[in-house]
């Protein structure tokens, strides 16, 4: 029996009512419900464990990648981060009531643009079993109820975490419903969500590009489109070499499966009998297979690269190079191929540097440094929910703030308009 | 011959491109623009007249409705108030380049959050003409392009204003399309701009509620929903006899086709047999029809109200009326009724107008004043294009700053991450 858009739909309805309370909750309630979440979880390890091998056997007999049953595995060490981030987030200032800005108007009303919670989040996520807990936890301290839609092949972990967690908040006073599975028996479960509106008020899709890509195109619900990253490092003529190298070199191999890997390599004109080659050797020792434009791909070892190549995420030790007259040609290519996320350029130049950063469109522009800096941890944020690579609402890594709305509270002594 | 989705795909391209000089503008060009569209429209007022003249006298043919005749009709008085509007939007700060937040990280990268225009957007809007210059006046300060796709009805007014308007702005050294007119010669442009993902940043739909609905469910481009309003005033049992009168009277009958204008009240018990056949009466003498629940439609003259009129935004001289057992029933009747727009509470009691402005969700919460107030010009913010009624990005009256997107610049040294 697979799970209906009603089902779906009283879900969301459940949530809703449950989102009234937890609008009203202090922080000092939802800072206590976050810490017995999170003591919850470590009582709770060995029924975790037990309900993760079941969705790791399955995974295995089914012939998953590796790498993806690694994602997908928990251990006490894990669990435990999990519970760890649980209390970080129970330390971070509440977003709820935060003034934002605020005056008196000239008739004396008083204006204030006040944080509140967005309602109802659905989140649609793939493998890693950790984002249900650090998802259930900002959600909730944000003042915001939760629909966790992960993936099948982590539900029973899901299941697990979950019973756990409502648990937790149901004892420390909040509604259990602020917190809720739903089933990953069937896709239509995901569109059920996506139809759901005015009863979610925004799905944040996490995972692969065709997941999120359908969620966007689809959804009647808002979305907060996250995280596909095919960024650049542009290496300017004015580069430091030695620094050239170190950077792209943290970029791409520092770790290759996360969206703030540099994937594609821009080089000026200028450096392809000098720095090019290097770094393309660089690239190469290190284990990186490089995918080069006509240029580049003289220099040996290098793969002929394709449009596809210029576009690709690749998640892995591959990388594409194209070689561009000047920084113009360089933006030019970034608004073929860019996907907002992190474009970085190197180059000791500061007109160079500053012109890189007003004309390039993403959510980070970096200049001199690895783009893998593009983090909520990184960049002080404390939590995460993911990095938003939209315009609207929200763009670069996601905090409690960003997983808020507001409103205008106006406060008067009977005023009316003249 | 009609306007094919491939014509409005290559409007969206020529838009971007135009984009991407005018988000480099500086504060100065972008004045002088304005200005000289300002000087542009007063001196081709008579044009700008006698093509209005034609869409009026088509107006009138059709049989239109003499109020929305009125709405479309342009005078001499008009057009200087679409030019004096131009010159107050550059009299305002540029939203561009003004930084949100900024730190220094532990590891001395400089990580700053600055507004960025959102490059194009697209206005889908009805009726009155001088949206025209407004919504193309606040875009291009904001540095974006927009794609203005007003109604058929003023076709020739929009199509003159903007010829003025386009001449302007390359007179003034910016790419003429940074304004361009999608044409209203069939309702395919509208789904051709809903469908130009990727060529359009956001679509911005003000109109009616039809408008605004298969917009929000159709469009893949982001939208932000404006406007619709059923506004309630809730009058406590702790509310000022006199005050509640005066404001309830100004909230309905000030204007009434307004999206602020109040559509519903609220009474609570213990005032049944006092203040509310009073304010009945008021509603009454001032020409509403009161729609009243099965307690108000006691009184004389009340028709008795369905859930529809409870749901109803009339914009006109209608109000419906419920009587609600305490203020958390009055919160309930919102949470079901409510468009999210503005909510009014009247009372004395301190503790009862902090729980409605905790409980109550919508872009605008007031207390002791008229709901009228949820303005852009009221709230201080010198131009409007529009009053957001959705969560994400921006709620409540939208000024320049919710007219852009921002981004993340991070500067270091050839920073990595270890």
């Amino acid at each position: 029996m697979t799970t209906t858009d009603d089902d779906v739909r009283a879900l969301a309805a459940r949530a809703r009512v449950a989102s009234h309370d937890l609008a009203l909750a202090t922080r000092a309630t939802k800072d206590a419900a976050l810490h017995a979440m999170a003591d919850a979880l470590v009582a709770a390890t060995d029924d975790v464990l037990a309900a993760n091998a079941d969705d790791v056997a399955r995974a295995e007999d089914a012939g998953t990648p590796a790498n993806v049953v690694d994602r997908l595995r928990l251990t006490d060490d894990r669990v435990a981060a999990m519970a760890q981030g649980l209390r970080e987030v129970a330390g971070l200032p509440d977003p709820v009531g935060e003034v934002v800005r605020g005056s008196t108007l000239a008739n004396g009303l008083e204006l204030r643009q006040v944080r509140v919670p967005f309602g109802v989040v659905g989140m649609i996520y793939e493998a890693r079993p950790n984002v249900t807990a650090d998802a259930a936890g900002i959600c909730l301290k944000a003042g915001s109820a939760v629909l966790l839609r992960g993936s099948a092949s982590a539900a029973s972990s899901n299941a697990a975490i979950i019973e756990v967690l409502r648990e937790a908040v149901a004892r420390a006073g909040l509604p259990a419903d602020v917190v809720q599975l739903v089933p990953a028996d069937s896709r239509d479960t995901v569109k059920a969500l996506m139809r759901a509106r005015g009863l979610v008020d925004v799905l944040i899709p996490r995972g692969g590009a065709g997941l999120i890509q359908s969620v966007v195109e689809e959804s009647t619900v808002p979305v907060i489109e996250t995280g596909v990253g095919n960024c650049h490092v542009y290496v300017d003529a004015a580069a430091d070499p030695d620094q050239a190298v170190e950077v792209v070199l943290n970029a791409k191999t520092h770790r290759t499966s996360v969206c703030n890997a540099a994937e594609s390599l821009l080089v000026h004109a200028d450096l392809v009998d000098t720095l090019l080659p290097r770094l393309v050797t660089a690239l190469q020792d290190a284990g990186v297979v490089v995918h080069g434009d006509e240029t580049a791909a003289r220099l040996p070892g290098v793969v002929p690269a394709t449009d596809d190549d210029h576009a690709a995420e690749y998640l892995s030790m591959d990388i594409s190079v194209a070689v561009v007259a000047d920084l113009d040609a360089a933006v030019a290519h970034l608004r073929r191929f860019s996907s907002g996320h992190t474009e970085a350029i190197l180059t000791r130049d500061q007109a160079a540097a500053r012109r890189f950063v007003a004309a390039v469109d993403a959510a980070a522009v970096v200049v001199n440094a690895s783009t893998r800096f593009t983090d909520g941890g990184e960049f002080g944020f404390g939590a995460e929910i993911g990095i938003s690579t939209q315009k609207l609402h929200a763009r670069g890594p996601m905090g409690l703030p960003e997983m808020t709305s507001t409103k205008y509270v106006v406060t008067g002594d009977g005023h009316v308009r003249p």
